[in-house]
């Protein structure tokens, strides 16, 4: 049985991947680190983690897989030996999403710590780089807004039916705000409050854009280019805006997109919405994780566990696309996503250990 | 002193109301209507509502001024003959809204039940239409979401600097919906979620395109009018994409507001968001009830109070106009903005009685 | 594999009866029933549960274990035939939990619909009532609070060391109240407030009641008898009182339990601490779903799995035992306790399906 | 007008004491302090404080009252030179709530710092203790858990039905615990859980034994004292056990109480509710802040305002008295208790600036 090991399991991040991995029938936790918390058993910092029986070391012991659960640039630092090992790893940090290491300088602040890894490093959103996934050793881990922001907005973007012009509004709950102090995090200033956040730009923005482009139709030129997105050898970068917010509950991400249709792609307005829930349909049809929905779905609806819920619809009036998805920030937004990872790597169905409805209500 | 009656206190707007004109130094409520409620103290419907010692009358008594909590249709009919009477009436309910009988019947599923007083009604946002309140005696007072959407757009649309696509995401606590019973008001069920509704069109889209068409710069063509807004007279209309979100708090809006700045009239990019703030500030300089503000707000910074506080701001990658609004859903988005209202028809201040911080945290 | 029904799905109990169904490896679900919803896919009814891709039914299907999520009175209805068919029976309605039907019609306001079957009844506290479990074919689940409850009593009822005086104060998320609608239940209502209630006598009370007498130590008169416990054949009855609160989240039940120690059943006061737990450590040591813990537990520790946390202290200024215990109402409390039920009956291990760790946060 | 300062705005009681003292006609914040924010404007600490206009300073200015929001310790000392000023002052730290400075040690860890003030200081709640705060120019105001748990006691203790055995489990929502950064307040820990703490003794508890003791009333012998309260100089002191809860809210205590009661006090059981509630009745008749309710309250109720809702009534199974209190823990356990102190002794009439209903829902 595979040897599994999570660097940082003190996290939310850390802590969901150690949950969710107990639950797989085809590898074994059997190292987990944590700096502050080294020689403590793992259920004197998450008492729901008893049953696991694990206790945090400071060195990551023999194992065949790894997790790094770290913050950006500890993350790469420590992974850099064990992917010369051989060793295969799922990042969950930010550290190898960015391809090019100028822009990881542009929103983390610093130099990228081990810029030579990143040719190698595949980004981890399965359903839409599963080739390259397959094909890695180091996997970077998505975002949990791109995720959710990626699902929803692929297939309108593969199928050339709307324009550059993208606007996503996501709302997530606190718990994305990883386990760290903080007055925005205090019980008593979150509740009941709503507010958005990273309006000067948030670290998840270059990620979209970079994937959005990646996926772009080649050498199209849509009818609304009038508006100046920026052409480069004959692919579009998308205009995004990209505002998140803060909603008083502790897991879930809801993710409202808005883009222009492209009408000459489409029929008659009144055909386009059953013409769009085609596309979505077709693209994600053989998906363990993702549902094309006929209702507008809750967050609640994938608490806990790896879907991603996608309502896709037209706006008759302005022929607007509105794509609405929700998926668990903790789950396909972070750990869920990295097992399905590890299991597409082990050449196991990617459903193994993540087959399970979410906790309703 | 003033007499004040309210019809059907037995909804959140109703109590709000009633709460607030306790707080009222010059008005009076000496009398309160409900259906099911009447002969009943009103601390049998809302113990908090027990120091004002009244009681649920099936009619209302004699009063000087109305406001009907009705729901929408019955309202027009309970208020017909008191506006007849001479009495100033302010109407929280949808009725006298739209000016167009025909938008009406399109969106509330009936004719109008009254059309003919439709032309002595004012919109009562008083920000943007003071003039016309002041001078009506019978107040359509704006619905809680197009209350926060409105003045978050007004200034940008007055001057003239975006284009007419505009998106208008907004996220509300679960008062919104009213008192009456339904599954996905629920505590198990709305806890712990976020969706979005009316997918298909909210009813308040209409009345924001109504309002936001008046104050449009007449004759203007935009630089981006070639995605196809509609012109009318030389008024263009703005295209706009409405999606309300049901977040799990009790009350609070905040709205997100996405437009294209029209370059020509900004000077350059990097200037573009202190000019921004500028027209601002500048169109809300009098205003008591409207602040702008440095840091992206909170709705629990207006927990209570009658404030709308507006972060304008401009995504410096997209050249996008960003507007967040945040509101009291049930006093600035109802029973403050009603009381608001009357002041003003009382030649009162318009704060009396609305002057006290937000209940925080 | 065994096949399981569930008769009415569409409650909060059955929803998660289907949850924890769809983990369980050696039973298969294959018949739901439900009133209103029949004939309709279950994912209409519930999302969440789209993963399970079955139909809610008029009528159960042939099936070779049932479980009854029922409403009181309707369960006993339904259950009798398929009881005397010879199938297993787990009942989560209260039908079957008083022994006494006088104390039924006391309590349920109507005679009990089938009284001639109480007395093949089991009381489903698996971990009280092992043996009567095993022997029977109709399992009477225990409520949510008695399942809580009674955990965290029974091991200083047993060893004798309390007295008969007895306060159980008992805190619980929305959920337990059911899926039905009503003001209390209502978001904005519940949110933001903790109320009792239940003050005039809750109809969980006999059920603790009738379960500690059975535990109480026979022939035993305790120190504190003065205080009048009613005493009968040798064993005293104790005398509870029971307050439960409604609290502001979806699901958990934490119970504060308080009762006198009779200090002559314990060594010096500052030893009694130690001597209590050690009690309760030894009172469920091969016990795998309950966990004495060292620190004060939240319900959150307990989050959608079938652990019950028990912390028992005692108060050295006033020598009184206090004890707290967590559980999830729709698992340890229902569902969960449920299928722990049917493992036992079906020769299982207990904590097939069962073991995984709770969600958190 | 009275000039107010407030020593240390910046947590939560000082906020609340500004925002309170915003609506009081007869006094005037002029001078606020804190450490950390000295210089800023109030606004960039609290933005719904934004409308008082006022600055953080380091030191107080020229004041003729003063509260002081300073932890323990530093409160005595910072308060010291003032009350010497001749100064009146409402401490609502814990520094002068204890009379016996022994007892001050054992429960903060530290000396006195000014034990020499104790004498002069009065237990400022004031339904309890009116003639020596009015007497007083050094007010000690309750803790919040204090407050809710004596007004629910009072009547009963006062009129010697009660022995003394008292359990008193409370509910508290995440304000309580301050705007101090700490996991157990993190929105994402103590949302969705519920948890008890202090059970090894919290420092309100010899507060609540200190003042049941004063009104205990002289040189009586309950029938049930056979069960060990101690008894000194005719006087009992009544065996406490407090356990507080933390419960995912942010305002509002709800406290329950339970005690025997003495039968022979009281006529035949059935007519026990009615005569309790005639004594609570009769206790609070002309106590403005005070409401004996007939329906188990919420702590909804109380939100935002200076009310203490009670209800009691008798488990008639076991002839207990239960008693249910609700509290805004900020305001009648803080601020507004604070306030209503104050217009006691600038000879105002208590309600002032206090008299407005809870926000609701």
């Amino acid at each position: 049985m595979t040897r599994v090991g999570i660097l940082n399991v003190t996290g939310y991040a850390g802590a969901e991947l150690a949950r969710l991995l107990y639950l797989h029938p085809e590898v074994r936790l059997t190292s987990i680190t944590g700096r502050t918390a080294a020689g403590k058993p793992l259920a004197d910092v998450f008492p729901h983690l008893a049953p696991l029986g694990l206790r945090v070391d400071a060195e990551l012991g023999d194992v065949d897989f790894v997790f790094s659960a770290l913050p950006h640039a500890a993350s790469a630092e420590a992974i850099a030996s064990i992917v010369e090992a051989g060793l295969p790893v799922v990042d969950i940090s930010a550290d190898f999403r960015l391809r090019d290491p100028s822009e990881y300088e542009v929103w983390y602040g610093q130099p990228h710590p081990i810029p030579s890894l990143l040719s190698q490093a595949a980004y981890g959103l399965t359903e839409l780089n599963r080739p390259a996934v397959a094909g890695s050793r180091l996997i970077a881990n998505p975002g949990c807004y791109p995720a959710g922001a990626l699902l929803a907005l692929a297939p309108a973007v593969a199928a050339g039916v709307i324009a550059p012009d993208i606007i996503i509004d996501a709302k997530s709950g606190v718990s994305g705000a990883g386990r760290s102090l903080g007055l925005t995090h205090h019980y008593a200033e979150a509740n009941e409050g709503v507010s958005a956040y990273g309006l000067e730009g948030h670290r998840h923005l270059p990620e979209m854009v970079q994937e959005l482009a990646r996926i772009w139709p080649r050498g199209e030129t849509s009818s609304s280019d009038a508006s100046g997105s920026s052409i480069s050898d004959g692919r579009q970068s998308p205009r995004l805006t990209f505002i998140p917010h803060l909603v008083p509950m502790t897991r879930g991400i809801l993710t409202t997109c808005y883009a222009e249709l492209i009408s000459d792609r489409l029929s008659d307005a009144s055909a386009a919405k059953a013409q769009v829930c085609e596309i979505y349909h077709s693209f994600y049809q053989n998906e363990p994780f993702v549902r094309i929905v006929d209702e507008p779905p809750s967050t609640k609806h994938t608490w806990g566990n790896n879907l991603c819920l996608i309502y896709p619809t037209v706006d008759l009036r302005t022929e607007r696309l509105v794509v609405v998805s929700v998926i668990d920030n903790l789950v396909k937004g972070a750990a869920g996503q990295a097992i399905q990872n590890m299991n597409l790597l082990l050449g196991l169905p990617e459903p193994t250990g993540l087959d399970f409805p979410a906790v309703y209500p």
